[in-house]
């Protein structure tokens, strides 16, 4: 067992440490949906997970996924982009998870956009309870480019640093642009 | 409790979780001594520490932190920079700490140097046993500038992916220069 995971690893590791049994939590990127029903076994028959993608194949799937594999009645699938977050979701949630790039098997040209992903991460941030974290997985490179991950990491380091805490994480010594992942957490 | 530590927070929970009773490890900047202890705690009875710095005063003060609050004799400080361990230290290591930059407390001018920083991470590096673990702590900014870090940040971007994991933690909102946190596990 290696003690470095990748980027979606080391999201999952800080999300259990951040979420408990009952907690109402965020995915931001439902994509096929592992996510989703990765914070539905978390939070369990009494918490609630709202689960955001823009594209109706995305929500299609992770139905899918949760017809075959779901163990709680928890979970709002929501055919919005998750910068309408507000509208759905109420304030002090645990955790909010953004994987952000194409859907994996999808048309790699709908791929997230850093308009709506910083406003995103934004309005998961106003939502965020104390003590609360929110993970973004960012792919750059290849077809994605570096415009995303450029405007991700500019807006989180205008994050107030009395009110959050943001940890990014690289692997650098990898080819091709591995993943990357930043924690923000509330204090 | 916050989940984002800092990085002398964060180097501490890794080498919790990469070292084991009965380990070998290094510490390789003995300083006041508060890492040694750590690693000897960690270790026990049957672990051996072998503790490295070039400086009198801060062997001086790691061995009266150890007559005050050693639990195990089972650490060797040796009066010596870390770029020499390879002469002391047997291959197959658990884990080696670095915590760069000057002595708390002491003289700011006798920090610690770009080229025997990358030298001693080099050796550590050599001596590591498959998932073991090298921890660096770097600063920045003020006394200490920048050239350190990039060197180290240049020298740790070379290390072979296929025998090496290398993660950077960097505190990004937060002003004057945070020290930040390398992660390198032996695959």
């Amino acid at each position: 067992m290696t003690l470095l995971k990748n980027a979606l690893g080391l999201s999952h590791e800080y999300i259990k440490s951040a979420v408990q049994s009952g907690d109402t939590v965020v995915d931001a990127t439902c994509g096929n949906g592992h996510d989703t029903l990765f914070l539905s076994n978390l939070v369990g028959a009494k918490g609630k997970v709202y689960g955001f993608d823009i594209q109706a194949e995305a929500i299609r799937n992770t139905r899918a996924l949760f017809m075959r594999s779901a163990s709680f009645q928890n979970t709002a699938l929501i055919s919005c982009g998750h910068e309408m977050m507000e509208q759905y979701v109420p304030a002090g949630i645990a955790a909010a998870m953004f994987n952000f790039g194409y859907l994996p098997g999808g048309d790699h040209q709908k791929a997230t956009k850093k308009e709506t992903s910083v406003r995103g991460v934004g309005a998961a941030a106003k939502l965020l309870r104390p003590g609360g974290l929110i993970t973004l997985c960012i792919y750059s490179g290849g077809d994605t480019g570096f415009e995303e991950k450029e405007a991700l990491l500019a807006f989180c380091k205008t994050l107030d640093p009395k009110q959050f805490g943001v940890l990014a994480h690289e692997f650098i010594n990898q080819k091709n642009h591995p993943p990357m992942l930043i924690c923000i957490e509330k204090k």
